[in-house]
């Protein structure tokens, strides 16, 4: 029978002898002579007790069959002691949830305390990037301002930008009839600022120039300026980029080279891209729901937050160190504290909310010490999903870019 | 070769034999003496002209290889003559894209001028409801409330409303361990108010009410209150209703009587519910998303406005009827505006707005009307997704709730 104290004043330890060796073996605590938090050096010489973290002890109490005596020798109880530590931690029962699914998939999650920064650009993907070369073009699109669209009817032209640059949509979608090639509103700015396209107004029948179209489309439509950005980016960099409707996603995105058509079969995305604006707050279900459908159709997930600053970043606190399992031998074994971590774990739950700092910030604090962020989120029943994200190089971008997986620990 | 007229102050006609005879045959224009939109019946007597609406000519331009004649008898192309139209009609290449969609799959479809009120409750729903007979409940749940959760300690309790009510999670999701019942935020309201559970702050350890809960929980999260009511609506009725977290949705919903295991085997839900405030403006592409995730999954996607007071009701413009096909003999023959329409068309891009206001308003009136209400969305690519709006009757119940499905013509 496990036994654990409480004292309002020290904290939550463990002093029995039979108590303290199950808990070194399963990693539950921390050795110290001295509450956890006073100033003694966590590497002093182990005085007799494990001092035990509130999710550790909440979790013994509710699965290990632990007792917790409280002051006066009374037994406490899961409420009565989270309720004595809410007021410090207010999310305490989002952050033990976390904790409790972790360590039930027989895994290890530790309150960060030290860790060295990390030795290398560990999990970073990079994508190829090929120079985009576009044409002078010589023709006028008509800009249909409301319905943010433009035409351009000239069919030669019309066929050379979809069928080379797989830009705009020439006739029907996935069908070889109709000669008007419609651009979408990135599209129209992207040609007219590079290919020097003229568009002109449906409406006024006057020029208008690629910053007048954004302006306009971006009082229509929010974060119309973050979207083209990120277009820009990839576009530039010779990758295709259609609209990611059908997927729930801003875009799909094509590799350098791509066309509509390649042997008589259109082909398939494998990407797509979301754009998450850094001043946006999203409710995690709703962020959540556009990374679900686009595992659902088996396409890799990639977030980009775009105007990323310097002074932009925040410290904004992650929850625990997550280690998960090795191989040894023929045998997968869990990982300890001894060996080096593998995620930042951040605990949410599907009503809380998001915002592109925030998760910018989260993964640079990741990735500067080297580790994977690892988003473990509460639904209302208490069930948890995970996501980790994955640093994106996309070369020659200013922006940061990461790919975004499912995950079953 | 077909051959339309423009004239700015007229408008769009036809008036060569062979030219009317196709028209007519396929269901383009309107036979009138006079333009449309002047004085004259629309049922005089045909005087030797087809008049047509812009998205005809359009249409007729780029799929039926029509030659227009302007002023000057100078031909016009596609953009010459939209931009004619462009002022008055602003999201004029939107609602044409639609139209040209539904042309192209052979059916027909027409502006609304008059039609009848429907005739009967096309389509309409009926879901069975049944009295919820709740326990007067002598246990004390704790609310942690910035996690939005409450913990009930009680084993007895715990297990009656998980077992009898699927009210809360008892110990791990789909699993038999651990003993707390964890209830979310608006569980905990509504067994506050409907089963005199006493709720205890773990901040300040005294009781708060259910009023207090719903305030605190909507400072924080928007739409709380709307999405309490949605919730309560259901439950009182006797559905159960849990998080629908993994299928993108506030709600996945569970016929009267369900329970969390019958047989040994966890029963799975087939509808999926989602709250769209009236207030609440939604790009067109994240409302579609949810449908999409509901989809994907093969679950029904049911939609609640609440709160629609008689006086938040407004016009908002349809596009179009939309006929479709029925059985003649053996084969499908398509409509033609001599049958009833079917839909009530409403075209829509995805990077537009919709609000819940202008939804319910359009479900109304095509309810008014006995017809179904399709939504035809253009993607930046000009393809259209079709959704199918369906009332659904809850008895009882002040709200209006509606099926989505998706549909392909």
């Amino acid at each position: 029978m496990l036994e654990i104290r409480f004292d309002p004043k020290k904290g939550i330890w463990c002093e029995d002898e039979e108590s303290l060796e199950k808990l070194e073996k399963n990693h539950f605590g921390e050795k110290r002579e001295t509450p956890l938090g006073s100033n003694v050096k966590a590497d002093k010489p182990f005085g007799g007790k494990i001092w035990l973290e509130i999710e550790e002890a909440l979790f013994l109490i509710n699965f290990q069959n632990a007792s917790c005596i409280g002051p006066g020798k009374k037994e406490m109880g899961f409420n009565e002691l989270a309720s004595a530590y809410v007021e410090k931690e207010p999310r305490l029962f989002v952050r033990y949830n976390a904790y409790r699914d972790w360590r039930d998939r027989g895994l290890i999650a530790k309150r960060m305390k030290t860790i060295k920064k990390g030795q290398g650009k560990k999990g970073w993907k990079r994508y190829p990037a090929k120079d985009l070369k576009l044409p002078k073009l010589k023709a006028t699109a008509v800009w249909y301002p409301d319905s943010l669209f433009s035409v351009i009817e000239d069919e030669s032209v019309g066929k050379k930008l979809f069928e080379e640059h797989w830009i705009g949509q020439l006739g029907i979608y996935k069908q070889d009839r109709g000669k008007l090639l419609k651009l979408e509103f990135m599209e129209a700015i992207f040609l007219a600022k590079h290919a020097k396209l003229k568009v002109v107004s449906a409406e006024t029948g006057k020029e208008i120039n690629a910053d007048q179209i954004l302006d306009f489309v971006t009082e229509k439509r929010e974060y119309a300026k973050q979207l083209y950005e990120i277009y820009e980016d990839w576009r530039l960099k010779g990758f295709v980029l259609k609209t990611g409707f059908k997927f729930g996603s801003h875009f799909r995105i094509y590799f350098p080279g791509a066309k509509p058509i390649v042997d008589d079969k259109w082909i398939h995305s494998r990407h797509v891209l979301h754009v998450f604006p850094k001043d946006q707050k999203m409710l995690i279900s709703e962020w959540s729901r556009a990374v679900r459908v686009a595992h659902g159709v088996k396409k890799t997930f990639l977030l980009g937050i775009p105007e990323m600053k310097q002074e932009d970043y925040v410290d904004y606190p992650e929850d625990f160190l997550a280690y998960r399992r090795k191989k040894e031998g023929n045998n997968w074994i869990r990982e300890t504290p001894d060996d080096r971590p593998r995620y930042l774990l951040v605990s949410v739950s599907e009503d809380e909310h998001i915002g592109g700092i925030e998760l910018a910030s989260l993964l640079k604090k990741a990735q500067t010490l080297g580790l994977e962020l690892l988003l473990s989120i509460s639904d209302r029943e208490t069930a948890i999903t995970y996501y980790v994200l994955k640093r994106v190089v996309l070369p020659g971008s200013g922006y940061e870019y990461y790919e975004i997986e499912w995950m079953k620990p």
